[in-house]
């Protein structure tokens, strides 16, 4: 994928947490990695999301982590961004957003249960938890990592929550999904106790979800990525 | 009905589920049945709500269940409108959704108590909420045929709802008033017990509206079919 | 005011309601009433909202309750609209729908608490809520006019609520408020108990608002109305 | 800053309380002071969001508290930001808004605890709640002032809120931000109890926002103002 490209399809991203009601103000931020390269985008810090272009965009590198490109500082969160993409190898989009009822979630500490057939689909667990972590140094991408084979998607304590996938547009749908998922669980929690899903069940979901649904595309990077769809139920 | 008009009514009836906000993403889908040609068009899988057309939509036989026309692959929930077009012979238009408090119910496996005149308007009785089943073969079909004789509505455990009705637009109009109402069940469970109408009172409020609302139409097809009205109270 | 006029304004108040997400599909409806020529305009049964006209409404004559003019049948809760206006002298437009928070309050049979100095703004006291009444006769009218002397608004046990004033804006602005109150007081209860304001002190918030608030504007009709706002705390 | 400047910047500012969701009709009020000519402009009482123009604000002389121009009365909460103005030498914005949320937790009298990273970045503490005071004289801006060294907002028992910045704008964000955050520890507490953050853990994510976040700008006024920034996370 070209830069061109790849500046595009985050600052789309990007777009796509404000327009879903992900974010408040200018919080948030979505990056987007081209492995080919080395090459990453991620939002600037501060900028609103009205007006954010594709050139607004920080190019980053992976391995030094420096600026290539850009005249505008990068998110404050462009650490753990980095360490996510530096552990996770199959990664090559990353969304952060601390929208309302998976940040409820994270503010008491609790896992989002298997509890929905949609939670199967996009995820095929239960969303972890991290315990609480300060801003400083690698502590949030550490605390990412340690749940790295459970879902993709974690809880923060206290903060937000993270998301991932192949590519940045993938990334940010799995945050609309996420906060639809904690926001049905939440107000199933209020009616009594959610029923859970075993994971022998869910694991049927998850599989028709990404092998029988959607429409037949070709992959658009020599890599293999599948892109059969990305919502569950149609 | 020409199959240009149903094309036309079942796109517009799918978009209506994005426009009242109970769809995330892709998820969702509704169909229509013409019984005099025995043909049904149904969403596409994983197609935007957005971009969506009456071309896209994919054309079945209710017998054989083979797709007759269009390049696109169908919702994976095809067989569960099969199976209850097959097992209720008076319905034309199926609507399934995940929206959000109606699967908060679902999710502890609770039915919507009979305790607004609203419900008693549209559904004539308590929601019902059939046990968690998995996707494959019949097995919700088979569920939701169990409840037929309840209300034009159920509730699937862990999963959603579906609602059914003479077209396609009825259906989807029910999927919006079963999400209205499971919001404010919802919302009343929060301050206390609801109050429960008894079940002869609603009768009352369900003849008057299925029989003295709305405008007098003529029927659109030689069937005789009820269009009093789509909504209570006005 | 001309009966153009009165048209005019009370389709804009019907359009209210589904602009402020007061009503579903349908549901919901305002009438104005003229009381120098004794006649009022009421939403016609059934209709959208979006294609609504002030032709489209349907005249009716205070005294006899019949229709005057226009070819649509009136809404359903006309005898309502009509036992009101006929026992409550200084009433010049009523506004019915079944809100969310609103109708969750009314399902539990719960008043809305004097608990937020915007309900003594508009309504000067807590909001009561009549016991479930069936949709026959006189029913609803006469359980409503039981409680003509508390607020200028009714919950109604299992069905919504009713708000009225001296014209359609101002039923449907009170009707906007009460939805607004509701929902507050709704959060309070599940953070803990409401504190509850003194009658006397609702007092003073209700007097400043009604004499203190808004612009200074010439009546609009002979009678001597009180406009001096319709929004407190600006 | 010309008159004419701070005349659009709070109009922007009173219309972004509507556009944010933040009041219900004509509720809630900005104003901005110049202090170099002890000037201020505030929102006229009882007026539509929509219509507002920036001439339509008043005009109001700081020490006498005298309207110096225009044809509308001023807000009846004039008193209360003269008060606040008249303390707090660094204020020159403030924002009044009934926000669903933040009213909630008044109309329960308590404050919003440090549970989010969110809440440590804008406002570095707790947001306190005050005490029912009535609407006289300086009652209000009395109860305000008693809290001013806590955080930049206060919430104000049985009706509403408060927020206070360098300039209207900035204070309107932070009135963005209070329902934000508002919002989200009303959801935690509804899944369990909200984890605390220890103050010193909020210093260090207060301190990266305050100075590490965002774009580097030049101040705008003689007066060294910092406007790193108006949202965690990004």
């Amino acid at each position: 994928m070209s830069l061109e490209s790849l500046r595009e399809e985050v600052c789309r991203a990007n777009k796509m947490l404000q327009q879903y009601g992900l974010v408040c103000l200018h919080s948030g931020n979505v990056s987007g990695l081209d492995r080919s390269t080395g090459r990453l985008v991620i939002k600037p810090s501060g900028v609103d999301y009205e007006t954010l272009t594709p050139e607004d965009l920080v190019e980053v590198d992976l391995i030094t982590g420096k600026i290539l490109s850009g005249h505008l500082r990068p998110s404050v969160d462009l650490p753990h961004h980095l360490y996510i993409y530096r552990n996770m190898p199959g990664v090559g989009g990353i969304a952060h957003a601390h929208s309302d009822y998976a940040t409820a979630w994270a503010t008491v500490g609790r896992p989002i249960p298997l509890c929905l057939t949609e939670i199967a689909d996009y995820f095929g667990a239960e969303i972890p938890c991290a315990p609480y972590v300060d801003n400083e140094g690698d502590n949030i991408g550490q605390a990412i990592i340690r749940y790295r084979n459970r879902a993709p998607a974690i809880l923060l304590a206290n903060h937000g929550a993270f998301t991932w996938g192949p590519t940045a547009i993938d990334a940010v749908k799995l945050a609309i999904a996420l906060e639809d998922v904690a926001k049905k669980a939440f107000l199933a929690c209020q009616l009594g106790k959610p029923l859970e899903i075993p994971l022998e069940e869910a694991r049927k979901w998850y599989d028709k979800y990404h092998h029988g649904y959607g429409q037949i595309v070709p992959p658009r990077t020599p890599t293999t990525v599948s892109r059969g769809g990305s919502g569950p139920g149609a």
